[in-house]
């Protein structure tokens, strides 16, 4: 990945997937250590440009850098000069003129990062755009699948919830195909695109009882409170009831199966409050992957060997 | 302190808040130097989560971190998925799974870094929690009369203000009985709670007057702005009249009596703008303190031995 | 200019503007390595508060103590606590207790900075406040301007737009005539106040053609939003016609003349989206040299050598 940007993980080949994998191994090691240092990334300029508010993602990534010994600039949408009528473009161009390495970005719309890769010389990471990709998140949810199971083909994959309009499952999806996981979904006809079975090679279930079916791991998407109120979703409490996943709907999966979600959860809406703390719930092990893939990634792309 | 929380100074020996003081010491000579850095905690991370805005306590853990070459990552309330409906808890344990090896935390819900520090690996610090506690406040101002008088047993304290509302009255209530300092408090009525004379073993006056009379410290709290609009109070010009700290009364104290207020001062209403800046006020040592007890906090709290 | 202030470019001497431009050249140098780094400041506290939001300048600022290894910490206006009522000097006081070495300052109010330098005990620089100055935008002017034509002396200079309101334009005007450049100014009546004439030796236009007439560097200011709506402008679209800067104008000008603007453009206002993007503009080398420049003001100010 040396030199390349990390925009999505379509066109992501199965060995460069797994060059990330590898990669964090190591740096989920050196996070676990008293020292949570390494000077692999040393005097090099990471910039976190956030347009939209997201506190696990940003501190990830932070933390990622630090962890490196890079110098990371925090840039968030308020406060900063878009109040001025700066444009994406001219905010890239600017960071890019102070001699950036690496451009983290989250953005409301699809494609601002791809937007900015064609156009600045420093890496770009998207950190998620719109409801388009989330690539990061996909990889670490990968490696916490992978370190369950310690494999990743051929495994089922049972995706339950908001499909649509999440660019968690959209990088998930890409990145299963790519390696030949089986994957099946659920949740509201509304939130559940059809077109998704042919473009992702996945199965569309009639009930989440069904996608459970015999699952390995279970991911449950956020629900998105505008969502809630937009005329696509029953009522909560209905959606509870038949998208909701609780121990009784989990007893339908294999006995070794995980639970994940990308957090915040709805304690009460995607995930009964005993299932987020229950003996599956790999929930808070996808955060602390979350540090190791960022590491994994502004390392690779910046031209490290494996650490 | 090694490996413990730091959530208040209820049950805290005085051995352990000696051990604060003593090791506060070193850190404020250094904070002193050119370099005004240690490699103590490289690689640790610590974590400045405020839920109510502050910006000199948060600055100075900030620094304080810094000043130890930990790596320090700043969430605030506002920017944060808070917004997305996170609880403090999913918060927390978020920030726990990213191996965070301490937690400050700033809240207006009184018990919520007890709450906490039930529940995450990482040491928690209460940075002020509601009307609870506000432990290194105390122990900064401790460190403060002890930089002046060389002791603390037995020495003369007048607070004066809201000690109802105030954090930073209780923690220095609860040490200072620890220590065996006599307290006397003064302010409106509805602002000095009767029961506290037993509970911290302190007599309240009739008048500040009264309660200066051969003090040798001087603490004025702060008025919540709040607290104006309240009712519990009469005018503001009434409160500084009769409360208010000016030159004349501080003549009721010992001649080597020193003034204090954890700030930011409202100039003219607790203290007259004369002895905000006048020869017996400590108000900016506090400040420098200040860093240098987060700086000891930190320090033993995380296994280190007295630099 | 160890140890002092950099407040302002009115009385700094030619001597002392060519120091800072040498310093910076260094500095720009490392900021182009892929370890941009270097160890001058480490320890060093530099805190930098803004009152008035600023992407480049901030994050310019917070690179620039970042590669000399300083620790920065950042301040904005709000979530601090000048919500509860701190004023200014409070603020500053405060920070200076904390030993900070260099407090850099951005504020609406013109005088501001000095008002905190004849107060702390820490360096001050100004990083634009009101309509006063903001002496590191004309430094990295002016050391753009010396990267292409190797000398400042006799250069002229078109200063186009809203001279009035600018501090931009008042720094870099104070420094030119310093340094024996040639000004020549244009823009609407309103915000081009005849009295600069005579006070920064400078010409006076009728018209922009005029003022572009053999110019070696052709500077446009950011017409400020609020003047738009002022009354002090014709309507924006004429305000681009008569003094907007395009390819066809810029003819007039010497065959190597550049184009400067601070930033952030109004593209299709101050200048025409091609001439942004087109061969004389120099507006991201300004970006770039802004870090060098401030990476040299911390240095030369915090007592280092040149590099």
């Amino acid at each position: 990945m040396r030199g390349k940007h990390l925009l999505g993980l379509r066109g992501v080949s199965s060995d460069e997937i797994y060059g990330f994998l590898n990669a964090a191994r190591g740096f989920k090691e050196i996070s676990r250590r008293t020292i949570k240092k390494v000077p692999s990334l040393r005097g090099r300029t990471v910039l976190n440009v956030f347009y939209e508010a997201s506190t696990r993602t940003r501190v990830s990534f932070e933390l990622a850098a630090k962890r490196l010994s890079a110098d990371g600039v925090n840039i968030s949408a308020s406060g900063s000069s878009t109040s001025k009528g700066e444009s994406l473009l001219d905010m890239a161009q600017t960071l890019d003129a102070m001699q950036a390495d690496v451009v983290i970005i989250r953005h409301s719309q699809s494609g601002a990062p791809h937007y900015l890769a064609d156009r600045i010389n420093a890496r770009v990471i998207n950190a998620g755009d719109g409801q388009h990709e989330h690539p990061t998140q996909a990889l670490l949810d990968l490696f916490t699948i992978r370190e369950r199971f310690d494999r990743l083909e051929g495994l089922e994959v049972a995706l339950i919830g908001d499909v649509k309009h999440s660019r968690v499952a959209r990088s998930n999806l890409i990145a299963m195909q790519t390696l030949g996981m089986k994957v099946r979904m659920a949740g509201p006809r509304t939130l559940v695109p059809p077109e998704f079975a042919q473009a992702y090679g996945v199965t569309i279930c009639d009930s989440v009882e069904q996608a459970l079916e015999g699952a390995h791991v279970v991911m449950a998407l956020r629900l998105q409170r505008e969502r809630m109120a937009s005329g696509l979703l029953p009522s909560l409490r209905e959606y509870a009831v038949e998208y909701g996943i609780n121990a009784e709907k989990l007893e339908g999966t294999r006995h070794e199966a995980i639970l994940m979600h990308p957090g915040p959860v709805n304690r009460g809406v995607e995930l009964s409050p005993d299932v987020v703390d229950g003996p599956r719930s790999v929930i808070l092990n996808q955060v602390e992957n979350g540090v190791a893939i960022r590491c994994a990634s502004l390392y690779l792309i910046l031209g490290g060997e494996q650490p």
